[in-house]
């Protein structure tokens, strides 16, 4: 094999299909206020009809809704009030015609009742007696037995990440505690002879482990928890030791540095002596990010990430964390899901086809419309990423995008 | 004062402005690993340059770029091999004209070179000489001293979110712990003589606390630590008691429920009582969310939320959340931000003028665009919030948007 054709390189397209093959992680059970955030390992189906009793959504007066036909401003009617009732209990009165029962938000709506008359539409007379000028549709102003959830239906799905309003949900049903996907732990091994720990004083010609950092950061954010390692030197029985550890500890490993042709073969060489080892991918038609490695060690999936810092963090969002949050357990139709926002391309860009190309972007709102705005400079430059709001990709078969052309912005 | 004129209400814009006046929280230092998504304290100058040494972007020769011009495929130029860069050591040789030295990616080029030829465009004929074929400009695959980062030049600003990519800076600045600010400590009390603790069996007529957990999540997501006191039934005393407790513990209060007008009276009243209190904001002419409660003891916001769901949820997204931002130290110029994405509106929206109207819409994408799509239903419904991703606003001076409408939507 010449140097010139030492990458014979699999697209994008392939690599992520290859990831929708993974593996899910297990699952375990959580107290709820510690499940925002997680993945639901199970389909979750109502107990109980939501809400359990007709519930009055205003303050006001629970009546007949054909008593109030008619009423108006200038045409009121009388109600005659025979009691109100107390939040948390069950009403002691019901209601006939003519009659009012003072209600207030989320209280239960006494039998016979079957509307409530805000108190703004009312005028108290005396304790006895209420006039109500405004007539009332039925169920106006009352959340009917089920309405909300139904007793038996599915409200949550399995692989669905749970925000708030899911823990609302899960809360009004009672359960205290949640299914959830674990998250899956990711190691990282930086390596490199040339790397040296953030706290130590580089010499010339010496790096700090800056990769290590970023990706623990992107880990975290992708609901993965990042497990540092250490920086293994170019040295064989190292970096094969560290790797199984990894392997030993994580879901997924991911070796960070090895930038270099002969540090790439090294890398190479370490996973193909992993125990039931092979290499799926070396070299993606990615830009940047081309000499990504990925194998996997039994089921488990091992990256080789550029060591260009912006290259690795590329790859990261464009590659491993579709991987995390499939091994995860997120649903296909969640992948991604609210990274993406739609941009205008503020100016002409030229593109490599053959490749998928990924340009870093800052959004800037004109009006109604935002624009992404590519940020120039060398591509292996830190402050590019600091100064950059998301990615864009230009796809393989195109060879640029003009000034104006729409563009799907994944956000960082 | 009548019931009708019960809320002198303050304008969405006028609260907001109040929120801009509350204090930040205090800081503190934090192991980089450990800092992602916190919101630095200090503004973050470089104390190097980076990077520290001339390093090659690509695998190559290091040569001088005039000894290259005018080579071609067929007028290749041959060189002397005079040496080669290890990986993290500082070159011995040096490069004169008509001289190559075999470098890696990363690697420090030696004196004299001034570009860096692509082994791509190279043939090594023996090991003492290598055929160029392709001119090279100077600085070609050369990242110069401080072309990333100047010396003390301001790289970071107080008051931004650490993302992945300010941490890779602050790593390869050799800063392994950070100043940020603390994470606000956000009390959430539950009110109201209906409510019962999630796993207790509702009797008919109560309800369970769904609120504090859908709180709880929201406060976590939003940068703040959520702390649980319980339900406080509709005593003085006892909410009194829970407030005093609250404002010794944490940054800000958020009391849930108490929803109907006498419960919304009772907690006027104990908010009233705590030390050096006063009511800033008794209504607010928003919807969801009119009766809303901002309240001040000394320094600490003090939240009276209303009782439904929904509500209380929206109020979060509108108000508290930025208050929360605030207090937390993130800049002006970062709240809010990347929270919003423009959309089109599907159908026509009316409104009420007067107030700022909140409405849960589902993004639904269409080709190029992605279209906001208004979830129906009664907006005390909880499962409303599951099917939506964010909220629209109708402005207090419109009377509704038409179909296709330019909206911002505020993702969950």
């Amino acid at each position: 094999m010449t140097e010139k054709d030492f990458f014979r390189v699999t697209t994008l397209k392939a690599v992520l299909e290859l990831i929708r093959t993974l593996p899910c992680v297990g699952e375990e059970v959580l107290a709820l206020d510690r499940s925002v955030g997680r993945i639901l390992a199970q389909d979750v189906f109502s107990s109980i009809d939501l809400p359990e009793f007709n519930r009055a959504t205003m303050d006001g007066y629970a009546v007949q809704a054909r008593s109030t036909f008619g009423t108006s401003e200038s045409m009121p009617a009388l109600f005659a009030v025979v009691g109100s009732v107390e939040m948390g209990e069950v009403p002691t009165v019901s209601v006939k015609a003519g009659e009012a029962v003072r209600i207030a938000t989320g209280g239960m709506v006494p039998d016979g009742a079957d509307s409530v008359v805000m108190v703004e539409h009312t005028q108290a007379l005396d304790a006895h007696t209420v006039e109500v000028f405004k007539s009332a549709a039925p169920l106006q102003h009352v959340m009917e037995v089920g309405e909300d959830i139904r007793k038996g239906e599915k409200i949550l799905v399995m692989g669905s990440r749970i925000r708030p309003q899911e823990m609302g949900v899960l809360a009004a049903l009672g359960q205290a505690h949640v299914p959830v996907y674990k998250q899956p732990v990711l190691a990282i091994i930086s390596s490199g002879d040339e790397i040296v720990p953030v706290d130590q004083t580089p010499d010339l010609s010496q790096l700090r482990d800056v990769n290590a950092h970023s990706l623990a950061g992107l880990i975290s954010l992708s609901g993965g928890i990042p497990l540092y390692l250490g920086i293994g030197k170019d040295d064989f029985d190292e970096l094969d030791r560290l790797c199984r550890q990894a392997l030993a500890q994580a879901d997924m490993v991911l070796i960070s540095g090895g930038s270099s042709v002969g540090s790439r073969d090294f890398t190479l060489e370490v996973l193909q002596g992993l125990p039931d080892a092979e290499i799926l991918v070396h070299g993606v038609s990615i830009s940047p990010g081309k000499p990504t490695i990925l194998a996997r060690s039994g089921e488990k999936p091992v990256w080789g990430l550029p060591g260009q810092i912006t290259s690795a963090m590329v790859v990261f969002h464009v590659l491993v964390r579709p991987a995390l949050e499939r091994i995860s357990g997120l649903s296909e139709s969640e992948l991604g899901k609210s990274r993406q926002v739609p941009a205008v391309l503020s100016r002409n860009l030229a593109s490599v086809q053959g490749r998928d190309d990924h340009v870093r972007v800052k959004l800037v709102r004109q009006g109604e419309r935002l624009y992404a705005e590519p940020i120039l400079g060398k591509s292996g430059l830190i402050h590019t990423m600091v100064k950059a709001d998301g990615l864009i990709r230009i796809d393989r078969d195109s060879e640029g995008l003009d000034k104006g052309a729409p563009v799907e912005v994944m956000l960082f």
